[in-house]
């Protein structure tokens, strides 16, 4: 039994998705961000750097959202949510997970949150408005690697799409939002049709409506 | 034959201490970023991102650096410098490796290039201040997992320890800089004398006097 310690659409997404998909058998534990509850001493015990999301597994913790990702495909082999070792797809899995979990990611983590990176708090704004077109280009470059294609990774779903899919809403207030891109906006509305991401998003109070408009 | 495009000391340098390490048979190729090189049409050929590293083998070419790194580690099982699968090791490797690429690194990229990510000028100083105290703070939580360990994963070298010696050195400059902390100085000093360690630096024109002081 998992018990994912999550809030909704935080880092903790992408694992919610994969569990869901997977059919493992898991236990959600809100972690209340507007109380600070990430940094309670409690929760530092699990995961000393008071960041969402944490598996726990037995007398096993784990944290980092992708470490988390990758140790399931590890207990799951039957789940082909990575492609095996020796198939050509598996280091195009490893680069663009780590494209989008150590240079999306973290520059949306700058434009949502620039005041944690400089003490002039004038320059916040200057901040974001930079991270923002820096992101937009790189969507771009992702959406370049969607044309023709269903899935990221070869032609079968794997965990790179459950962090695009999360990190393109991260991303939905943008003036050019990953919606919006040709490939990429179709591959979103594609796997918001996926029962595991309707499942996990009703969960999480998610709204799925911009998806599923036709325009 | 793996052909690495690097730059000394650039995020190159963890794959090129894991190839070394190994054994493999490889061939460096310089990228010159003194004349920009990465952002050539020839290398964006090979690299759309346009950064440092990248591994071309075959007719295949991989980049970001810990996924290059995965794939050697995957086509060299019997390098062990990753933990088996099922190995309890393994979720703990992966926990690391994306603390160490997800946060030091995008937050050291940050401390050294602040303009690429305000167009306030005058504010680039703020932004570095900043970082060089929250990833001080990062290494102080790398420092408490290395008390009584020679390596950061279990008792044996993993992928792991070449991105922290890179990230490590990388912070050299800093008022407590990682060679200052008490397990994670000694860490560094010990990985310093490894022959795969010691051979890269030599051929990237790296100066370790620094690892080797006695104090």
């Amino acid at each position: 039994m998992y018990k994912l310690f999550y809030y909704p659409r935080n880092a903790s997404w992408a694992p919610h998705m994969l569990l869901e998909e997977i059919g493992a058998t898991y236990e959600l534990v809100l972690v209340d961000r507007k109380s600070e509850e990430q940094k309670s001493s409690e929760y530092l015990k699990l995961n000393p750097t008071g960041r969402i999301p944490t598996l726990a597994y037995g007398d096993s913790v784990i944290f980092e959202s992708a470490a988390i990702c990758l140790h399931l495909c590890d207990e799951h082999p039957q789940s082909s949510v990575i492609p095996d070792i020796g198939d050509p797809s598996r280091p195009e899995f490893y680069q663009w997970l780590f494209y989008l979990t150590t240079s999306i990611q973290p520059e949306l983590m700058l434009y949502f949150y620039p005041n944690k990176h400089t003490s002039s708090v004038d320059t916040a704004e200057s901040i974001s408005e930079t991270q923002e077109k820096r992101i937009t280009e790189m969507f771009g470059l992702v959406d370049k690697q969607l044309e023709n294609k269903e899935f990221l990774i070869g032609n079968r779903l794997s965990v790179c799409d459950f962090f695009l899919f999360m990190l393109s809403h991260w991303a939905s207030g943008f003036k050019t939002p990953p919606l919006s891109f040709e490939h990429l906006g179709r591959y979103l509305k594609d796997l918001a049709k996926r029962s595991s991401v309707k499942n996990v998003c009703e969960v999480e109070g998610t709204n799925l409506d911009a998806y599923t408009q036709t325009n």
